[in-house]
């Protein structure tokens, strides 16, 4: 492999920068930087550009994309890598795996997102595979097969680095899934669960196949209750019942689809009245939920369970399986978080500005990371020092009151705490403790003791993705003037304010769609609604979130269509 | 193989009722019959039902959905097997190459054609292997994967097999094209072109790569200048230049388009105005023309031609090599023509009812069979015989006008004949030769000898298989009828009529779409039309075309919204 690459090299007339050999988890062994190649390419350029600083943006998700729609690019120098050259509306994957909604529908080329930009945003359609923090060097290799000309690896420099290359499917090391289940994690994953149910169904119609085979490949499994899960199973049994039937009826009281949770209800992260209206719609169509059963193996014909309170081991035959339950850390991070000394931790590690921790210079977000919110009381002593501004030993009010602000900001669990207590104001937080205005230091840990339990991580959703891109191409953006005039809270350890304020997600409500033009919601201030009329509120939502007017054409087209004419069974 | 079979068999208690051993040039080696389980299945059924006759359609294009839509099947027991579950709109394929149509929108699931008929007539999806006539079976496997329940293979009985599954791809035996070429043939090639161009401007931006390289990348090959050919490379050009130039603008230059024909001209079906309109309009467009040179072979990186003038060779490096020439017999047709003394012929021939020759109640049609057309010569005694009503030995104009309205009808090169003469009387064709009112045999027979010269085989295209299918469905229709009441010409040579007219194709004229909003068309009467009017006229015949009002308002809406947002770059 070093061989090759040296040939290669060499006979173009190219000149080996540096060589990194590699511990080969990713599978590759040495990489010859080609950065020679890559100044050349910017020769062109003026001065100015090169003196800006270079941003390298992986990923082409939703955070993204949200980072780099805002961010101002006359200051930064930006490549972005991913191996999709588009970006995917992922909320609509669950329509697209029954065709109500057609995949193109949902994609835009990120050319078409950074070309507004007048084409100073680069895009090289390439997988970044190793991550250098010390030498600020990532390394990548295109995935277009070999048959082009010219080399598929090169590395770019970068003086800051933005990951937000999303996660993967995360099969708990359960056998067979990788090899037997499908997934709703891309594109090409929804095309072809598509493809896959009308194979079941033509094979189901095959003559010569008994009435148990002809079950056996019309038993549609979802692994996980959640709202992907959910809302699969609602949109399959919609294709089954407005679209199939009418194209097979001989085969159409054979269909069976199972949803199997292991925990005792699905939807269990909304409310809980949203949670039984979908148990109970999905009882009237039809739709068998199993709570309270973990998978232990697939096999091409077979789901094994077990039982989680009896322990009894339960397996059924399958035409086909969709894994739709958790997410997991691709390899280039756990290989980065290796270097970085977060190797015992499960996911990549950022503070509350989105910045990679133990690492300089690299901002991670979305699905590839989770904000470790930090404790307040790691910083308790030295909060009640600052607070404590006559050195009384003794906290007033008053005095309280001065760093509360900075508080709240720095520690957004104090403001979760004092919501699901039911305390209006801050103070109380003292008061209801003690009854008198006044505490010391055991006094004040004793009053804040509870507050780090209501530490909750983000989920792992498009939400949160895109505010925190939107959050840091602001940081990006301001960053000169924060620097002079820093706009965060106090640092309470080591004194001065913070550049900016920590990222805080604002939960704008979640909708799980239940099939039969039905829908649930969660909407900001504990409202939930449910029924035809959310199922509208769904449509104009997710269509007016789309983020070109193409897509939103599109989307509104395809709707429309499926009302009209149905979705379409060909199998391409 | 064989004992696999019979173990599986054996386990499901069904009875092997044949084996049939067959030399594995389709790569299978034993089949068990299913008849026993086929049977269980129509059980049901009525007694009448059992008593239709049984009718096997093989394929699902053009010539089969056009036989299928006006098949009266109240007689008929109709079993439909193809391994594609929809009919596609084929003349649209170069078109979805590029995005300009979505590959769905020229789709319609076969079902939804047959289910107007009450879902009386069955698809299966599955391939055909193998065609048994002596036992008049047909032996089918379904191409989905095995991970479902239930055996793949099964056999149907036939009274009428109807073959229309199309031809495939001929590559002349030159080597390298199965491998390195791309084809416009299924819906499936056409997403594959337009993901490999994509692929192409991707690997072609990367960093670290020469100038050469680049143009290497981007230089795309068209082999054959047929319409598929010239239609493909000017939708090309109209996607690189109306769409990807905007966002890859570094490599726009680059960039280059070739077609390579064999011939002298492009379009060398056309009339010689539509062709060499196309030439200049290539010329002007940069699309480079390079005629009289054959393709000797292809590899990843480059395509090797000879010129035929100067017999010299010529190596082109390219990034993409489109393979639109051609037409080959699928090796199932090969096996059945092996089967009924037609193995030294490359196409399956049928007679002018479109029945397969050497072998009873099989008809093809479409691109898998030609029609042999009957030579007059053959029958010029038992012609002269019939019209000779006195016995003279010799033929009056009286007495051949008596005869020519069936000759006509069963030599249609007579007509072509006189048309490409300029005479507009049949009679003019005795009266010309000699100018005397009588001939004798030998007379006859010089008049009548450069007539079978214009006999000309049908073009491979969806116009004809449509006619095909439309013309064998009215001969289905009206078989009963027909068998008291023979509608066709004499027979000269056995007495009585032939019970239907052959089947006569009607040219409608042909479109040739060159980009940039200009077509070339031929139309009905020798009439030829070019330029922007033109791809009008083709827009509103394709639409109007269209096989659903779903597909037809789909591709409308595929059209607009490219002249308002351009064709899609995802990768997808």
């Amino acid at each position: 492999m070093f061989m090759l690459h040296c040939t290669l090299h060499f006979e173009t007339g190219q000149i080996l920068c540096s060589l990194l050999a590699v511990d080969s988890s990713g599978g590759f062994v040495a990489y010859a930087d080609s950065t020679a190649e890559g100044k050349r390419l910017v020769a062109g350029k003026d001065q100015k550009e090169t003196q800006k600083k270079k941003v390298v943006v992986l990923g082409t998700g939703w955070a993204a994309t949200s980072f780099l729609k805002d961010l101002d690019i006359s200051t930064y120098d930006v490549q972005v890598v991913s191996p999709r050259n588009y970006f995917a509306f992922t909320p609509l994957l669950p329509s697209v795996t029954c065709g109500t909604v057609e995949a193109r529908s949902i994609v835009e080329p990120v050319r078409n997102i950074i070309k507004k930009r007048n084409g100073e945003i680069k895009f090289w359609e390439a997988e970044c595979l190793k991550i250098d923090p010390k030498n600020k060097i990532v390394f990548c290799r295109s995935n277009i097969d070999e048959n082009l000309a010219g080399n598929n690896e090169f590395s770019l420099e970068y003086d800051y680095l933005v990951i937000a290359i999303g996660a993967q499917v995360n099969t708990f090391n359960t056998s067979g899934v990788l090899e037997h289940c499908h997934f709703i994690k891309e594109v090409e994953d929804a095309q072809r669960i598509r493809r896959t149910v009308i194979d079941c169904f033509e094979k189901a119609v095959l003559p010569g196949l008994t009435d148990e085979e002809r079950k056996t490949n019309l038993h549609f499994v979802i692994v996980g209750g959640g709202p992907t899960g959910v809302e699969f199973a609602a949109e399959l049994h919609d294709f089954v019942h407005e679209d199939l039937v009418k194209i097979y009826p001989s085969v159409k009281d054979l269909v069976r689809i199972t949803v199997i949770q292991s925990g005792d209800h699905i939807l269990n992260t909304f409310d809980e009245r949203i949670s039984s209206f979908a148990e109970q719609k999905f009882q009237r169509d039809g739709i068998k939920v199993l709570t309270g059963h973990r998978v232990m193996s697939v096999s091409d014909r077979m789901i094994n369970m077990r039982a989680k309170s009896t322990e009894e081991d339960v397996s059924i035959p399958h035409g086909m399986v969709v894994w739709a339950t958790g997410v997991g850390t691709r390899a280039v991070i756990k290989d980065f978080m290796e270097q970085i000394d977060q190797g015992n931790r499960r996911i990549l590690a950022t503070d509350e500005w989105l910045r990679v921790k133990g690492c300089e210079d690299v901002y991670a977000l979305g699905d590839c990371a989770t904000v470790d919110q930090k404790k307040i009381m790691e910083d308790i002593s030295e909060i009640f020092k600052a607070a404590d501004k006559d050195n009384s030993g003794t906290l007033t009010i008053e005095e309280f009151e001065d760093v509360i602000e900075d508080i709240i900001i720095r520690y957004p669990q104090v403001e979760l705490y004092l919501k699901s207590n039911h305390l209006f104001d801050v103070t109380d937080l003292l008061k209801d403790m003690y009854g008198n205005e006044e505490v010391d230091i055991e006094g004040f840990k004793l009053a804040l003791s509870r507050v780090d339990k209501q530490t909750k991580s983000l989920p792992a959703t498009a939400q949160v993705a895109a505010q925190q891109g939107a959050y840091l191409s602001r940081c990006f953006n301001e960053r000169e003037r924060c620097l002079k005039d820093p706009e965060g809270p106090r640092k309470f350890r080591s004194g001065g304010r913070h550049e900016f304020r920590p990222f805080r997600y604002r939960h704008l409500g979640q909708f799980a769609p239940l099939g039969g033009e039905q829908a649930a919601a969660e909407l900001p201030g504990d409202w939930v609604s449910m029924g035809r009329s959310t199922q509208w509120l769904w449509y104009s939502v997710y269509a007016s979130k789309q983020v070109s007017w193409r897509t939103r054409l599109l989307v509104i087209g395809d709707w429309s269509r499926r009302f009209v004419f149905g979705r379409d069974s060909s199998r391409i």
